[in-house]
């Protein structure tokens, strides 16, 4: 197996089988620029990149403060660049490994580093891709008959959401207010201003764009995977009673638009590729069968096994409680799928652009992607590990974490947390 | 009367009560910068600040791709700019006038011009603010009792749409290719793949945004206007059979992003500030009363009154023919409830966003805002003036054209045209 001359634990989110990308800076240098997360320490591209140490694509982008350049260059530029970073980490590469002045201005401790947004993004949509997710939020709303909505099996349901407010792990995220329906019962009675009542999270993965396609030309099956530069986990924040009472009939807006939190480490395809799912672990075929633009026909393939968890922390509280597992592979619909129905009718593309999956909930009451589900509207408690506490929606206080990994053989691939805390809405 | 040396025909919507601003080049420089409208000519305002005839703000914004930096100094600085350029262009003011190399320099004629985006576009929301449209668009999905859902009348509905794919005047429109619904009538059946075969326009207009407000900090009513930069004409290009199938439950999504057109001058509400409507000449008041944070007193001056315009020019045909005359002063909710909602849970606009307004639909068959409306979904035809050609939809090789003015006493504030003509779907 390879190794690194940087120590990494075997828990640790990030081996030299991962090399995430992100933004940072330290407080010694407020510079924004790239680095890749290699055990507790952060590997300086941009000092790489100024050794001259790349060779194949313009290295000068991880100079840059946001990582669209680099994902404009697209997979060749991927490729080079993995190929020399995992080069230089590993336990047998003098180059950095033996240059104690480069070294030193290399590898930063994790503890020192301030992460920011992986991105400029232009565009943000999000996906609602999980069949139990959308079965179970149908059943609430509209009963069992009627779960999902007839075009729901034929193509990934999505919608456009706020770019501006996508904020980067650990970022405090303010409780809203907004319009409530005054009466549960009857819309008819109008509605009241208050601070949301049922603050709610959403478990989703969510990747970047890398290049761009032409405004009128879709992008292809064949070609999607090409157009993918990595993964993020993401947190779709909801405010439940909000959305209720504004989404129709054009969709969420302003119960969604308060933030959405994404993980500060973008992970590639090339470090998820050995987690690929096989069709006898991962989705079922697709039934029926979409339309020939949107088939896939290594389907299963086109999904990943990547294990997500979901834990809160109440304030003043040491512990972290996990309230739900799922995983990424529990989609109907794959990023690939997602993306080129996304510009089926000529949309364009750019670098940065952020698709979230939608909700990622399993087939068990344990499995659920939302406090919606797993407190079944707020008519059951969500119990808090061995704790006494217990949840229906967020308090304020609360801390939110998502993390996910994938499980290889002496190693792991994971994202870093993707965490947030709720405070109380303004008076 | 204010007047011009540049001479300005009455008919032109660029006298010198207007100023609008946008972005240019020319093909002997291809460097993209700020300019504004005189009759046939654009005053390059780069030229104008390199001179250092501005004062009090900060000038080199000019000289940038866009707006946004411009949008984002406030009004004060766009106070200050206006009254220069209204004194730079006034007949007896010599400063420009009777310096011919300046002149020369500064003053471009429009034929020369190519127009850009004005802004870079973070964030495109659109609204659904019109009764009439929102109304007629019930009675065809719903029928006549539940026309109207039960939260429009207290809040601005409104959607997140796609930034990527607005495109500036001028530019070609692909008719898009996309799932319908294969049985009209029955959705169990599925979809097809097809080209869209009911193409529509939308009569619109929209707002930029200027100054950002944070993260979790609401504008409010008495600040909205000083966050309003100015407004274009825009066209939202919709493929009403994508629509139908896809919008279930989260809203429109590839029946919109495919294009949205905007006209490239940016008239400012200061332009637009003699043409508010007053109670006796514009909206009723509101019933119900909004709730108090988007309860305007000043409710009617909230809105303008603008002729708006749409004509249909077939392939081949000389001739742009009316088919329908609405007017702005038609939106039931104004812009400043518009942008006051949209961060009511928090969320943070950036200058250079931009909110349209939704389809604006009169109350009478010629002054509707959608040919969805205008031909009924279809069930009578729209005669192109006095041809005898009709419409239903729009048809491949026609050029769609939205025009709008403010008539004064002697002079027009216009947009110039919004135009974009539909060339065939992909093979």
């Amino acid at each position: 197996m390879l190794t690194s001359f940087v120590p990494v634990d075997m828990e640790s989110d990030f081996p030299i089988q991962n090399l995430p990308y992100g933004v940072f800076s330290t407080k010694t240098n407020e510079h924004k620029r790239i680095g890749v997360a290699i055990g507790n320490f952060v590997l300086d591209l941009s000092v790489v990149a100024n050794e001259g140490l790349f060779e194949g694509f313009d290295a000068a982008c991880f100079n840059e403060s946001s990582l669209n350049s680099f994902m404009a260059q697209g997979h060749h530029a991927w490729a080079l660049a993995r190929a020399t970073i995992q080069k230089l980490l590993s336990a047998d590469e003098p180059t950095i490994r033996d240059n104690e002045v480069l070294k030193a201005k290399a590898l930063i401790s994790s503890q020192n580093v301030i992460m920011h947004l992986p991105a400029k993004i232009g565009d943000y949509t999000d996906f609602y891709s999980s069949r139990e997710h959308a079965t179970n939020v149908g059943i609430m709303f509209r009963g069992k008959d009627n779960a999902l909505q007839p075009n729901w099996l034929h193509l990934p349901v999505g919608y456009h959401g706020r770019a501006s407010s996508v904020v980067v792990a650990g970022t405090d995220v303010r409780r809203p207010r907004g319009q409530l329906q005054a009466d549960k019962a009857d819309p008819s009675k109008g509605s009241i201003f208050a601070p949301s009542r049922i603050l709610d999270f959403e478990l989703e993965m969510a990747f970047f764009v890398g290049p761009s396609n032409e405004l009128g030309d879709p992008i292809s099956m064949d070609k999607a995977e090409e157009h993918i530069f990595g993964v993020v986990l993401m947190n779709d924040w909801s405010a439940r009673d909000i959305q209720k009472w504004e989404y129709v009939p054009l969709g969420p807006f302003g119960s969604k638009n308060f933030a959405t939190t994404i993980s500060p480490w973008v992970v590639t395809l090339a470090a998820l590729e050995p987690f690929r799912c096989e069709p006898s672990f991962g989705p079922v075929q697709q039934d029926p069968t979409p339309l020939p633009y949107i088939t896939d026909p290594n389907y299963a393939r086109g999904t990943y096994n990547i294990e997500l968890h979901v834990a809160i922390q109440p304030e003043n509280d040491p512990e972290s409680y996990v309230i739900t597992k799922s995983n990424f592979r529990n989609m109907y619909w794959t990023m690939k799928q997602q993306l080129v129905h996304h510009t089926i009718t000529g949309c364009n593309m750019q670098p940065g652009d952020l698709l979230g999956s939608g909700t990622i909930s399993g087939q068990t009451d344990d499995s659920l992607g939302s406090m919606l589900e797993l407190s079944w509207q707020g008519s059951r408690d969500i119990p808090l590990g061995s704790s006494s506490k217990v949840r229906k929606f967020i308090q304020d206080g609360d801390r939110v974490t998502v993390t996910g990994f994938c499980q290889g053989d002496g190693y792991r691939i994971g994202f870093g947390p993707c965490d947030g805390k709720v405070l109380p809405a303004h008076q």
